[in-house]
């Protein structure tokens, strides 16, 4: 195993340890409710926001346990997001990470309650987070602040609303772009500020930062089409070929295969340069991690 | 009408007036999803959550404008939460305040997300309350904290699921307050101890409001459910009778109907006393509210 995967792995054990710790010591929650948020928080998956959260604040000499409430916070968002996404009024999605879908197993309505809790508690886990730290008071209020507004109508809900209304027609590139924007990219940049601002990036630092997450966050999008063409459904948790079936315009559809492929490279590319280029950074666990999308064919 | 009556249709146009403003200057949201948000959040209503929260702001002397985005917050929270109850896969509910629900107009889908984008909007109108006054941010860092618990899995939405496992079977007296402590009456406590503390309330303050709250939250919730039975269904804008057939337990039915009339005369009388007794408040408007709430027999 590659230094970066052991890096990752370890990353998400730290991640999941403090989830299952936050769940736990959560107070008179109805048992299926908690069974029920538990199913999808903890059913794997790649960590990857939540570690962008720890990364981005090591690379700004920030301290681990202070970004990790933090970046719990962004996974329970991105899993809310996820089990509200599967609903049958939705995507109708039966399976995800290989498991079957939180509605599958406990039904509709506590389905939406098991997101709605999740989000919710993001947010005190954000408010709380500064207790336990030097971080100044001011600062996580501009930080939950801007999640809200990345997560919300003016980001991810948004992008979900797009996504819905961009279904079943033919949409142009730019359309596609601006879709994943906001319901994909908006997390993955917040995850990389929300980081940075724990960690105490300076000003050149977190606008390296940013350029940095857009341009993750976009090529992670159009590797994700394209291992929805070529990737084995066991590596992606997913039916393969599941975007198609759904009408649902993506990447290679719009750019082909290869040039899609050349756009992840690109992106990447131009993302490490600004993390190289703003300087003073420890950007080495950023880069990998970026190098190991690329390389991601499954 | 009675002064009280002038007074909470004022309050509730100010605070209706903010929210309108706040939808409207959100930026890049989707046409569709701003209109469900709106349809939802502008239908009327008394406006009870938000109003407590300025009123026991004025009580410990603080300033209205200070308490409003918080107001504003606690109302996004409720309306989302009504949303979401609404849906087929939970009460099923085609009416609401008169009008059709919000899936019945705008659809399933769209009426998750308007419900997810007004939560996630609550947050973040807090996080940015604190900019626009002298509140210390660490005292709103911790009230957020509080709201996610009082509305989150620990409170609102586990209240929620409490109260679908109650249905279509008998409960007993302390189970059904158990559920309503949690699914209103969290929501409507944390009402007053946010105004309280965003106005400076001193602790003493602080714990005779919110035995004040907790009584009141529980009067409000068995008047609601004598409405139910001898209300007319134009003034509570749903159907009379609707707990009785969806066979959901209810004070009347636990108490009767008389008994539960003294209950909600009890309680105010003790909410009352526990504001009097704390002293150095101007306790008016919620004594008039909590006096109001007893007769508001339609």
């Amino acid at each position: 195993m590659e230094a970066i995967q052991i890096y990752l792995k370890q990353r998400a054990q730290v991640v999941e340890k403090a989830l299952e710790r936050d769940l736990t010591e959560m107070t008179g929650v109805p048992d299926t409710l908690r069974e029920a948020m538990r199913y999808s928080l903890l059913a794997g998956g790649k960590r990857l926001r939540p570690i962008l959260v720890l990364s981005a604040a090591e690379a700004v000499g920030g301290k681990e346990e202070e970004a990790l409430p933090f970046a719990c916070a962004v996974e329970m968002i991105h899993t809310y997001s996820l089990i509200h996404d599967d609903l049958p009024s939705m995507d109708d999605d039966d399976v995800r990470r290989g498991r079957p879908t939180n509605h599958k197993v406990f039904g509709e309505a506590m389905a939406i309650l098991a997101g709605d809790a999740l989000l919710t508690r993001a947010f005190g886990l954000m408010a709380q987070g500064a207790r336990y730290s030097n971080l100044e008071p001011a600062r996580v209020l501009a930080l939950i602040a801007e999640g809200s507004a990345r997560s919300g109508a003016e980001g991810m809900v948004g992008g979900q609303v797009k996504d819905i209304q961009a279904e079943n027609r033919s949409i142009s590139l730019e359309e596609l772009q601006d879709v994943h924007r906001s319901k994909t990219g908006d997390l993955i940049t917040y995850s990389i500020r929300l980081g940075a601002g724990v960690g105490g990036a300076s000003d050149s630092q977190l606008e390296a930062l940013t350029g940095f997450a857009e341009r993750l966050g976009l090529a992670f999008q159009i590797q994700d089409d394209v291992l929805d063409v070529i990737g084995d459904q066991e590596a992606i948790g997913k039916p393969v070929g599941s975007d198609e079936s759904k009408n649902k315009s993506t990447y290679p559809a719009l750019l082909g295969l290869e040039e899609s492929r050349n756009w992840v490279r690109r992106l990447v590319a131009e993302a490490k340069d600004l993390l190289a280029s703003a300087g003073g950074m420890d950007d080495r666990r950023l880069t990998e991690i970026a190098d190991y999308l690329t390389v991601r064919d499954r």
